[in-house]
């Protein structure tokens, strides 16, 4: 349960900037729950600009209009960050909405508040933000135009195109642009070329970005970063960042089975897009509060039937084939098997047990073919009413595994059955699939004609949102993988819990190539800024192939242990065996320890690609842990302790990459050790190259 | 004028691997006129497969249907060049058709027979194929499917979709896939990134293109050369090659505004999905009949107006700054520069004089608004009817120009009235343009608002109709700028004489970068197996920017002459000014005889982006011309001249790369000289880096 508590401190002065016959304000206005807008003007007449600052002051966005095409520029400290950029939406018919605009209203509105997460990386979440509504319309007097709603946080911007209705709507293109410097560095994924989001990272000037998926995170080269995103992706596209000649980035939505790009009805707004402007590359990090605040708030009311915790499951073993997902002599997911993962969990103080492969469908080629898969039959060596009751006997609780193969259709005719008797078993997390590569996304039409559609499309996007509604229904939260991507969507449907949506553990089990060295320094500024990434970490044989498989985890041992802390998500796997973890019960501690509900989340230090420091404070304890992860390079950190509460006395309980560690000659190598520390103290330790360092801040009772 | 010279020689042979109850033949079928499809087989009955091979018994191409999925693959001396590869359309609605088809009918046909061109790069054109026509049917027995039309040449293969008529449909994907060996050297252009086609040359494994132009070149390992391309793109969209995750490249279809690949209403088939199969890269280039061969005859007749020839004009100074295409005290379209170009041309042998920025339009902002173009209007200083009659006198047509900003309707509402004035003013080639830099191009709908679509989208491709036929009736031939790519359509409507899409002169006097050296001996085995470019070449200020600018033209003197014999046009721009001509006289000569008709062409020898040696001969004469490029490194080659008239005397008049002449450091030393030569004889010269030769082959009297 959580509450909202909500400040709103109405601005009162004129906006800076805006051309106004006189400054009309409401000085009457008092503080109230919802801050209202209050028009400034509502003549018919065309404002050359208005502009918004942020509460701090330091960032600016200015939208003007000049020639009819309304465009938009932000500045920091006075800087431009990102030169006049045009905005519009076109269509397949009707009129755009991109030219012949003129400003003719602009109503102004600010906000603090602060608002509690049911779970999270920070259990209080402060809105403070100013925002404008900008109406742009017909400079010849006509009717169609719309309105530009536009927030500035100090951690960035966002806006999104409100249209009042005019009927049925297919929108072809947005024309949103980013002019940003070509020579900044940017880190990125390819978009629109496969049906997934699973690639390695490209570092590269921005001018060399063909089409990416978002965040799409870019350092200037005065050091600002900045980050672009778009925030409550509902009934809408996901949106791609394109190039265009001559260097402006611009929105790409990705299309419908169709072509078009987004199809509406009525009025409607389009997601956020955002744009989070940092100094450096940690306060990217700590910025993306912006996301949750530009989300609506629950609409699912209660969601306390999902528990934050960590999970074991059987898994793994299917990625290094040790175990099949379907039946036969190898079949992993036996009622044998799931006791044992059980047991274990129990032992171990794991709140769940992942069981992939428990349901018919895996035996044809599923790959191709997701009608394969019946996701209430589980097959006969897999007695999920007995399992159910093994596990509630031991506190543990049974995750749920829904591999679709993309098949939307199949899942939704089957999904409230199947969430039903998940539910009568005791299962409240389910862990949904879409690998879907044989083919795109697959829909059933209402003639029953397949159609096929994007990841990200708005098609994909409206069935999240129906899988959601129906999975709570049933009291059970969702982990998507091959999802679309987080949005802050888990605001107002927090039983969104968890998902994956870029390269996660199991590439380095199978992929080609597998993942980098680089690739958990680069994910915190970049897929984590969109939320929570069920990465699946801390594998302990960093060599399940063998020494001789170009495949291997590139990582020491300490480096698992620190991703529990770097990557958040409040349901975290220990993804390897059991037997893998008894090798190695020192380590294993940590990940024992270790929780994934957090009072408050830190990133300490960092730089893109580089490393990262990520403090964060257990929920509901005093404890703080730390993780700290570095790529192919070794690196000695310094820390200063003041996130540490003053006056309690800590054990820093220790796993630090040992002598002579080195990701790729000495993975093993680890050394664990206590030291009582303060707030006022520092810290310093040294990571080996694809190293990492995880230590738990253990408060001694006052 | 051209005729037909048809001879059908049926194939009586049973079809090898046909699955059939007998082998159903017609050994009455006589010798005819047309190739008379026979009916194989027409219960329906599943077969396995169908086969079909070239004339020469080298490439064969099969088809199957397992899984009720049709896929097809092709061999050459029976190794595998294309793996089985999915074929298919899906649609916005109704039965898709790529699944659940069977293989239900096979009917097969073949021809041999030649054809004469009205210009071209060769007269007579042989159409040697053997045809197969494959119906596929719903496996379930239901009414939908296609027929597959395939047929085999000596040099590739070429199959499309024949699709009956259901109604109006929508297609939004093609899945027709060409699966070829990932590590193949692709020499490619980026697709649907900008919308025009002008782009420096990528050579990468097939793997690393991530969605590419055609034709697309890739060489395999063996030495084999293929090119992915299309023949006949009629009311359909252009072909783009995306690749899929796993490396199979599968169509990619350029979309209309509203997102629909393409609308078709009743029955409709595809252009020719073309593989084009050589032993060598210069097998390549003398196999692009197969382009031609896939298109229909003439529908025009008489193109008479149009005679190929050379042109100078009004054009290179706006690109290095000496004139602008606005008015003002740099208008280069004035009466009295124009006359001064006439009087060139007459002098030097040129048949046509082109002038740009000749109409009102050009002093706003054209870039971002075709709007403002008026082709009926010339600007006060551009006296039209003068110049007309002044060109008339002197043995000169004057080229017109149409540059629409991309503004296709705009342009058609205009474009009707437009070629009657030039039409009364004795022109006879338009030079349009499409720039479209400022958005894409642009159309307004019956309801008079304004779309957005791509330069190879279907509704430009049935726009170009449109303007063929249009000019047509006024007796014009177009020269497209920023056009879609060709696809031979020329045999239909041979007034499209030449057009651009690729990289042309004018990118070395302000691309950034400029183009490279290896252009040119890329092009040939690239863009050229499309059709005539008008590249524009002859530049002979080299650095015209001065020698501190990075932009030059990345060539010998002697490169510049080989280009009018490399790159085939049936109109070739002189392009430089007349005083860099004059400096030159030499060298000029060979601009002043070669032809731009020719009776056959031969690509001897080449390396893609190494080389290229290519001999013409003279159309309605016994001379031939050599032009000869090598890339940034100097090179000799050595050539038998086999291809000359037997018992014919030549004299070879050689423009040659001079002593240390180097594209960067002495790129004007040019050695001209002559010597007696037969075909028995062999010839070796030396290319200077980024050089090239030129020689005239002048037949004796006999």
């Amino acid at each position: 349960m959580f509450a909202n508590h909500i400040h709103i401190k109405p601005r009162l002065a004129c906006l800076a900037g805006l051309i106004l016959a006189g400054c009309a304000v409401n000085p009457a206005n008092p503080e109230s729950e919802v801050a209202t807008p209050r028009p400034v003007t509502e003549t018919i007449v065309s404002l050359e600009r208005a502009q918004i600052t942020s509460p701090n002051g330091r960032i600016s966005l200015e939208l003007t209009s000049a020639n009819g095409q309304p465009a938009y520029a932000v500045t920091l400290d006075g800087a431009e960050i990102v030169a006049p950029s045009r905005l519009g939406l076109r269509f397949a018919e009707g009129a755009d909405l991109d030219e012949g605009l003129i400003i003719t209203a602009v109503t102004e509105a600010s906000a603090d508040e602060t608002w509690e997460q049911p779970w999270g990386e920070r259990r209080l979440v402060r809105d403070e933000h100013n925002e404008l509504l900008i109406a742009l319309r017909d400079a010849d007097g006509g009717t169609h135009g719309y309105d530009l709603r536009v927030r500035a946080f100090d951690s960035g911007v966002g806006f999104r195109y409100e249209v009042p209705d005019t009927g049925p709507r297919a929108v072809v293109d947005e024309i949103t642009r980013f002019n940003v410097d070509g020579d900044a560095t940017a880190w990125w994924t390819p978009a629109g070329e496969f049906n997934r989001l699973e690639y390695t990272y490209k570092t590269t000037p921005v001018s060399e970005v063909p089409r990416a998926n978002t965040p799409l995170t870019l350092r200037l080269e005065d050091g600002t970063h900045l980050a672009i995103h778009e925030a409550a992706l509902v009934n809408y596209a996901g949106m791609w960042i394109d190039q265009r000649r001559g260097g402006e980035l611009e929105a790409d939505l990705a299309p419908r089975h169709d072509g078009v790009k987004a199809r509406l009805d009525g009025a409607f707004v389009t997601p956020w897009r955002v744009i989070q402007i940092a100094d450096d590359a940690a306060g990217l990090a700590n910025g993306t509060d912006i996301y949750l605040n530009l989300n609506e708030p629950n609409k699912l009311g209660d969601v306390s039937y999902f528990t934050p915790g960590k999970y074991v499951g059987i898994w793994w073993g299917m990625h290094i084939g040790t175990y099949t997902w379907g039946s036969g002599p190898e079949h992993g997911a036996t009622t044998e098997n799931t006791k044992d993962y059980i047991d274990f969990a129990a032992e171990n103080g794991f709140s769940g047990v992942l069981v992939e492969g428990w349901n018919v469908g895996w035996d044809g080629d599923w790959f191709n073919n997701g009608d394969l898969f019946r996701f209430g039959e589980p097959y006969p060596d897999f007695d999920i009413e007995e399992l159910g009751r093994y596990a509630a006997e031991r506190g543990v609780e049974l995750i749920g595994h829904h591999e679709t193969s993309g098949n939307i259709t199949n899942y939704e005719n089957q999904m409230e059955d199947a969430y039903a008797l998940y539910e009568a078993n005791g299962i409240h997390t389910v862990k949904t699939g879409y690998v879907a590569d044989g083919s795109d996304l697959k829909l059933v039409d209402e003639d029953g004609f397949a159609r096929y559609t994007w990841h990200d499309s708005q098609e994909r996007v409206e069935h999240d949102i129906r899988v959601l509604e129906a999975a709570h229904r049933h009291q059970i939260a969702i982990n998507a993988h091959e999802p679309a991507r987080d949005t802050g969507l888990r605001r107002t449907y927090p039983n969104a819990v968890s998902r994956e949506g870029a390269r996660g553990m199991e590439f380095n089990a199978w992929g080609t190539p597998p993942n980098t060295v680089e690739h958990q320094a680069i994910l915190p500024f970049t897929r984590m800024l969109a939320g929570p990434f069920d990465f699946t970490p801390g594998i302990f044989d960093l060599m399940p192939n063998g020494e001789e498989d170009q495949n291997r985890v590139p990582s020491t041992l300490a480096k698992q242990l620190a991703l529990y802390v770097t990557i958040y998500s409040p349901i975290q796997m220990a993804a390897d065996l059991p037997e893998n973890y008894a090798a190695h019960p020192d380590a294993f501690q940590f990940i024992r320890d270790v929780p994934t509900d957090w009072e408050e989340s830190i990133t300490l230090q960092g730089e893109v690609g580089d490393f990262v420091v990520t403090a964060r404070q257990e929920r509901g304890g005093q404890d703080w842990y730390l993780g700290a992860v570095t790529d192919e390079y070794e690196r000695k950190v310094d820390l200063d302790l003041d996130f540490l509460t003053p006056g309690l006395t800590y054990r820093a309980e220790m796993y630090l990459d040992g002598p002579g560690a080195d990701w790729d000659t000495n993975p093993y190598s680890i050394r664990i050790e206590s030291q009582e520390v303060t707030s006022e103290d520092s810290l310093g330790f040294w990571m080996a190259a694809g190293g990492g360092a995880a230590i738990r801040f253990a408060a001694a009772a006052e």
